[in-house]
């Protein structure tokens, strides 16, 4: 089985969408807040957004489940306050949820969170109990930076973020470090802000000891870790100035890296670098890269071909990559595969 | 000859650092701000500043010319106003020039500017003048966040920073893009602050059409250029959602990597990534990572040791990383050494 650990609902109804938009114009006048009964999708239009998008590829390329979480660039935690946050994430949570009951066998829920600027992210707390408890998710996606750009809330190692990650570890869900779009213009979002992000929260997690405090909470860093594994001299030594342990013990109990890198060579470089115990398949297809590389011919996010390709994984290796390591990270992903007799 | 086209002076002496603090004192208490000529330091105690660090290690690893500018993470632009920008910086390059009188064969200088967040950066002119006319310098170092991790200056292909831009095409200098200390805590400055404003640079540059503008401009981005090398197939991906050129016409005749990558499989997917024609030898010595690495048992930052390991580089091309490029890119640089027969 391969299992994609990253993928968005970038294709939902256009729907969705008006209805945002009626909510951020409500932001300003009240009397324009759309009610959430107000926004109708239909199984039927769910159905099609997947099956002609994210489920057609799937079947092109060869994975078979995705975990699915709402539109990292939507999510924009900076919008309104925590009531516009708190309702929006609810109604793009349910439509994951509505697209996993669909498709039981191709998709499976992780959940944005109703962060907001200078809110305690106690508040997120119910989201993560309805999501896992009723939705049977098994992640979550966590914005470090619920500002969008200006990072205005404390490092990741802060006591700021222990809410969250108590509920990680009595649930046992791992969160997909992830931000959302930038509104800082410095920062592209995909280009920049994303990788940034992953950069950022791989450095304060060597400059924190979270892991003493949680040896059994775990992060997925997304897009292959930002600039970390490419620049993993510098990071253990870095570590080593700092006096914390090697990074092996520091970190790799703990972090994990995606495989969102969009060509053959950063795909060596990760699984050169990185322990394949550390790394999971993911394409974050349909994405921020939707094109076809002209010096392949394949879609860049076509990151199974990456995986195949590279000589620095084993057939048992690979099995890890796809499944194997997924199954671990998420051990309610492999209770819900094992119910099923899978 | 071998050239480490990104060397700064992180070991001047105490005197350097004392009289900062006076002047960062200075800005509240004004009685308490200290006079340049208060700083007193003699040419013997550069000597030894030099001599026992950055040159001994020059020595040891085989390098002969280092570029070499103010220490980074000092320039801090977001202290003070204008002014403390200025005086600061007047002070910290003509001690950079001192250096390069005094090692004339080992040390020619780059400038840093006097940046100051929300001034216009023509104010940077006078200082460039001067640097390049009187001091000889062949190039400078761009803070393109002058607000030390609040990114609060417009991105680098606007107009607001063609005033320096201009300066630059006049007299054939590059602007190395290196931030400085961050003042937002989300921001290791090495570990993040410094790989993010490479990676935010790169993408800058995508977003932008700069360089059709100024055909001429050099940039280097410095420390491997941050995240962009390893996703280079999501930069080529997000340049043609752009409708932007090919990145080997959109940019690579314009902008520069350095070997400031502290591992070899960084610089071993550096090499094999990025045309030999855009990379130049440096390695940041005395910089961010001092230590030994435990894996080879030599430091991380002597980058020369993976540059001569690494497969994807004939001798050809190791002459154009260690010296043909700087030459290039450096054209001053290359006028000094002609000048002296070399």
């Amino acid at each position: 089985m391969i299992i994609d650990i990253h993928g968005h609902y970038t294709t939902a109804p256009k729907a969705l969408e008006d209805w945002r938009n009626r909510q951020i114009a409500g932001i300003k006048d009240t009397s324009a807040m759309p009610k959430v009964s107000e926004l109708k999708i239909s199984d039927d239009e769910l159905r099609e957004s997947i099956e002609t998008n994210q489920l057609k590829k799937m079947k092109e390329r060869g994975s078979d489940l995705t975990i699915f979480s709402p539109r990292a660039s939507f999510m924009a935690h900076h919008v309104g306050d925590y009531n516009v946050s708190s309702t929006w994430a609810a109604i793009c949570n349910e439509l994951c949820h509505r697209v996993a009951q669909l498709f039981p066998d191709n998709f499976i829920g992780a959940a944005m969170l109703p962060q907001s600027p200078g809110v305690d992210p106690r508040s997120c707390v119910a989201e993560i109990d309805k999501c896992v408890k009723e939705y049977g998710f098994v992640g979550i996606n966590l914005n470090p930076d619920p500002s969008g750009g200006h990072w205005t809330s404390p490092p990741l190692y802060d006591r700021h973020w222990y809410p969250v990650y108590e509920k990680m570890v009595e649930y046992g869900i791992p969160a997909m470090i992830h931000v959302s779009t930038s509104c800082n213009a410095c920062f592209h979002t995909t280009g920049a802000h994303y990788i940034n992000a992953d950069t950022t929260a791989v450095m304060q997690l060597i400059q924190g000891d979270l892991f003493t405090d949680f040896p059994e909470l775990k992060f997925v860093i997304p897009h292959g870790g930002g600039a970390a594994p490419y620049h993993w001299g510098r990071y253990r030594g870095l570590a080593q100035e700092l006096k914390k342990p090697l990074l092996k013990d520091h970190l790799l109990n703990n972090i994990y890296f995606d495989t969102c890198v969009y060509h053959q060579p950063g795909i060596d470089l990760l699984t050169k670098v990185i322990p394949v115990d550390n790394i999971l398949f993911a394409s974050e297809m349909i994405g921020a890269v939707k094109g076809i590389d002209p010096e392949t011919g394949f879609n860049f996010d076509d990151t199974k071909r990456y995986i195949e390709a590279t000589l620095n994984l084993s057939a048992d290796d690979r099995h890890k990559v796809y499944e194997g390591n997924a199954r671990r990270v998420y051990p309610r992903l492999d209770a819900a595969l094992k119910a099923k007799g899978k």
